[in-house]
C-alpha cells in the first residue's frame, strides 16, 4: 500500500487525523472585516483577495497619537542596518525529491508560491541571495539597535505586510502590528511601500528570536513563509563556530495549494533537503530550534545531550510557536546523525536532517 | 447514552481539522457509571442528566476510614476565609460583538448558560459581585490556611461539585475530588449542601494556581466555567501593583451550545471582550497565566519580555491544561500592545486582548 | 467568502474532537521505500508486511566506512549488562475491566498484541519476568558503560528492530537506527540476530530517560509497546526510596486493531489497571513521567507539589513526547492520591491512576 497519504480521495483521511500531515488543515483568518477560513486548496487566494481590500486605517484615539522617539544605540553601542524586502517566490519543499534517511523517493510536485522576507543590499540595490524560507538571519549585540528597512515588494499579493519581532524592545512605532484602527504605520507597509523598523537590543533580549509578518493577514503569510530569526548576544562575547536556526513548521495544501502537507524544517521537508549541519569536535555549537505554525514539537538530535537554562540535562525539549529551544553543546561525537521532532508523526512526515561531525 | 466513544459508525466521530474553532469538539465524560461523549450541542444536557444519577458514595475501605484533623495556620499565619457559591450564569463571550483587534463586527449569539463559583459575603449574606468566570482569586501567603466554605447552589443542574486546588497542601479529606467509593465528604458536595475546605500554604506553594470543580461531572463543568485562581505570596511581600490572572481556555459548542468555538482569556473572546489590562510606567507587574482546557497555548505580550524560573529570557511561553506561566516585568514601555496565545488558530479565534501602559 | 468559520453546515467543518479518543487516528510510516498509512484497524498488518520486506542495507560512504571503538568505563565505573530480546505478546489493557475511580465497568476486549522489550537473564538463558510495556528499567551511574545485549525475537513479524536510548553517550555504531544505505550493524537488527550495545554513562546522562526502537518500522512498534526507559546516577548516589517510571502514551485502534483508543500509564489505563504507586511518610519518592505518544500531556499528583530544575514550585509540568518531566520530594501527606493527565480528555479516557501514602 503506496499512496499519497493526503490525497483526499482516500477515504480514510479527512477524517481525525494524529498524523498532522492530512489534507484538512484549516486556518480560521481575520482580515480587515472578513473572516476568512483557509481550509481547502484555493482558499488561499481568497485570504488573499479579502486582504488586498483591507484599508489602510487612521489612528484614532488620545494613545494612538502619542509619539515616540526613534531609539538610538547605547553608549558604545551599533546602528545594525538590514534591507529586507518581502516577495514571493516559487519555493520547492523537496528539491532532491528524496528521503535520504528511508533513501526512497518522495514523489509529488512540492513547490508552491511563498511570501518571504529576502535580503537586500544597502539601499535596496541589489538581492543578497535568492528569496527563501526563513528570511535573514539578523545579528546585533545588547546596546545596539537594529533597524530594518522593509520594502513590500508583493506587487502581485497586493496586501500590506509588516514585521513584528520577538525578544527585542521597541515602542509601539515600530511593533509592526496591524491592529485596526489603532494600526500605526509600521503596521500596515502597503505593496511598493517602505518602512523603517528600529529596535532596541536590552539585556533581556540576549538569545535566539523569531520575527514575523503580523499585519491584516499575518497568519496566512506567516504559514507560507514570511518568517525569520534574529540573535541577541551580550556586549563583545564570541560567535559559536557553529551556528544555526531551524524552524520547524508544517507547510499544509490550504496555504500552499499542493496535494499534501510536509513538516519542514526551514520550509524544507526529509532528510537530505532539510539544512545539513557540519561541525568538528571541539567546536561550541549553537542550535535554536523555533516553532512557527500552529502545533508544538520536541527537537531531539541523536548522539548528543545538553543543559537547558534550568541547568537540567534534556535532549528532546519541547517547542511551541514561537518559542525558542536553544542548543548549546560543545561537540565531542563525530559521526553521521540524525536530528528530528520527535513527535513521531511529524519525524515521519519530513521533519528531519542530518548533522555530520567529523 | 453510553457509548464507544470511538465507533466508528458514530457519525459524530471520526472526523477532525485543525483549525480548533470547529463546533465539533467532543469530551468524553465518565459520569458514574455511564459514558457519555459530549461531541454535540446537546449532549451536555446528558452528561448534566448522567451526573444528577450519581448517587453519593458511602467511602470504604482503610484508608477512607481514616480521619484527618483540619489544619491550623502557622503561627503568624492567618486564616483566610471565603464563602463561593456554585451557581449557573447567563453568560456572554463578546459582549461587545465586536473585535477591537481587526476592528470588525463578531456577528452570532455568544450568550450560554456557564456553571461557576461566585463570591459570596461572609456566610453566604450576599453576592459579592456577579457570577463570572473565572471565579475568584483567592489571595493568601506562606503560613496561612485558606479556609473556603463552599455552597452547591446549582439547584437547576441537579449535580454534585466540588473545589480541587492546586499549589496548596491538603489532607484527603480537603482534596476536593470525586473518586467512586473512596469519596470523601468533600468530593461530593450536593445541591443544596455546604463543605468547608481547610487548604495550607507551605513554602512550595508560593505561585499562582488554578483550581476547579473535580466532582462527578467535572470535565463538562469546568470546560464551561467551573474554576479560579489562587494566589500564594512569601510572607509579608507585598502584592505587585499590577496583578492580574488569565485564564487560556476554549468554550466549544457541544459545551456552550453555540453554534460556534471561542478562543478565550477569562471566558471572553476578541480584543475588547478580553480583559484589558492597565499598568504605569514604573509598577511591577505580575500575569499568570493559565491553561484551561485540553490544548496547549503560548502567552505572547507584545512590547515585552522577562525572565523565566529559568533565568532564560522569554516572551513567548509554552502553557500546558493547569499549568501557569508567571510572567514578571518592571514596566518600561508605554503604549497600546497586544497579548494572545501564539498559536495562531488561537489568537485569530478570539484568544487576544489589550494590554494598555501609561 | 466571509462565513461563520464554525457554522455546522459548512460542510469542510462540523468535524474534528478534541476527545483525542476517536478510532481514526493515523500514523504515517515510512518503511523500506514505501509510505503506509497506519490509519483503520488492519493498516497495521500492512506497515508490517512492507517493513518485512526491507532489505539489509549496505553501509556507503566516507562517514560510514569510519570505524568506532566501543568504549570503557571510566575508571571506577563498571560494566553494567542486560540482556534484553524484542519479542510480542498478548497484552491486555484493562485487566480488571473496570475504573477504580469512577467505580464503573470498562466494557470490550482491550487485548492486543504488542511489540515489547523483554528482560532476560544473562546470556538469554530464560526470561527474568513476562514480556511487558514498558520493557526494563536500566540503572546506571555516572562512569559506568550500559551494554545491552539485544536479540531480535519477533520471528513472527519477520522484521528489524533496534534500540535508541536517549540522555546517555554513544558513537554511531551505538545509536541504534536505521537511517537507510547510511545504517550502521546496531540499526538493522534482523529477525533471530543479535546486537550488542555500549553506551557510556557521561555527567550530562543524569537523569531518567527513554529508550525504544529506531529501526525501518520505528513508529508503529513504539506506538505497540517497544520502549522503556534507563536512570543514570551520579556516582554514589543513593536509589531513592521509591522510584517509577511513568509512560504517557496512547495506544490506538490503527495500531492495536481495538475498537477504541486507551490512554496509559505504562501500557494500562484507567486507575485500578495502571501502574499503583505506594509510599510511606518521610520517604524520598522520584516519579518520571515521560512522554511515549504524538500528544503532549500534563502529569498532575494530588496533594503533592515539588520544584522543577528551574527552582519553580509546580504540580502538573508539561512532557512532551520523549521528554521526561522528573517529580522528586519527600512524602509528607498520608492518604489515597490520583495521579493523572491533566489533558481532560487523556484523564477521561483513562490516564489516570493511584498513588497511595501510608
Amino acid at each position: 500500500m503506496t499512496l499519497d497519504p493526503s490525497d483526499p480521495r482516500d477515504p480514510r483521511l479527512g477524517r481525525r487525523d494524529f498524523l498532522q500531515v492530512s489534507a484538512a488543515g484549516a486556518l480560521l483568518c481575520t482580515i480587515g472585516g472578513e473572516r476568512v477560513v483557509v481550509g481547502r486548496r484555493g482558499d488561499a487566494a481568497k485570504a488573499d483577495a479579502a486582504a488586498a481590500r483591507v484599508a489602510r486605517p487612521r489612528a484614532a484615539g488620545p494613545t494612538e497619537q502619542q509619539t515616540f522617539a526613534t531609539p538610538e544605540p547605547q553608549p558604545g553601542g551599533r546602528k545594525v542596518e538590514y534591507w529586507i524586502q518581502a516577495t514571493t517566490t516559487r519555493w520547492t519543499i523537496v528539491p532532491s525529491r528524496r528521503d535520504d534517511w528511508h533513501d526512497v523517493a518522495v514523489p509529488g510536485n512540492s513547490t508552491f508560491r511563498a511570501t518571504v522576507y529576502q535580503l537586500m543590499t544597502d539601499g535596496f540595490a541589489a538581492p543578497l541571495g535568492p528569496p527563501a524560507i526563513p528570511g535573514p538571519t539578523l545579528h546585533a549585540e545588547v546596546g545596539d539597535t537594529i533597524v530594518v528597512h522593509l520594502r513590500n515588494a508583493l506587487t502581485d499579493l497586493k496586501q500590506a505586510i509588516t514585521i513584528h519581532p520577538h525578544g527585542v524592545k521597541y515602542n509601539p512605532e515600530y511593533d509592526g502590528v496591524y491592529i485596526g484602527r489603532y494600526t500605526r504605520a509600521g503596521g500596515f507597509v502597503a505593496p511598493g511601500e517602505e518602512f523603517t523598523y528600529t529596535w532596541e537590543c536590552v539585556p533581556e533580549s540576549v538569545g535566539a528570536w523569531p520575527y514575523h509578518d503580523h499585519g491584516p493577514n499575518h497568519t496566512l503569510n506567516t504559514m507560507r513563509g514570511m518568517f525569520g530569526a534574529l540573535i541577541v548576544r551580550p556586549k563583545g562575547e564570541d560567535v559559536p563556530a557553529v551556528e544555526h536556526v531551524l524552524f520547524m513548521h508544517q507547510l499544509q495544501p490550504p496555504v500552499t495549494g499542493l496535494k499534501r502537507a510536509y513538516q519542514c524544517f526551514n520550509g524544507r521537508a526529509y532528510a537530505g533537503n532539510t539544512p545539513i549541519i557540519t561541525a568538528r569536535v571541539g567546536q561550541e555549537v549553537a542550535l535554536y530550534a523555533i516553532g512557527m505554525d500552529n502545533n508544538f514539537h520536541d527537537f531531539h538530535i541523536h548522539g548528543h545531550r545538553w543543559r537547558d537554562a534550568s541547568g537540567a540535562f534534556v535532549d528532546t525539549p519541547g517547542v511551541g510557536p514561537n518559542e525558542t529551544a536553544a542548543v548549546r553543546f560543545v561537540e565531542d561525537n563525530p559521526g553521521r546523525w540524525l536530528y528530528h521532532c520527535h513527535v513521531f508523526s511529524h519525524q515521519d512526515a519530513g521533519m528531519a536532517g542530518w548533522y555530520l561531525v567529523e
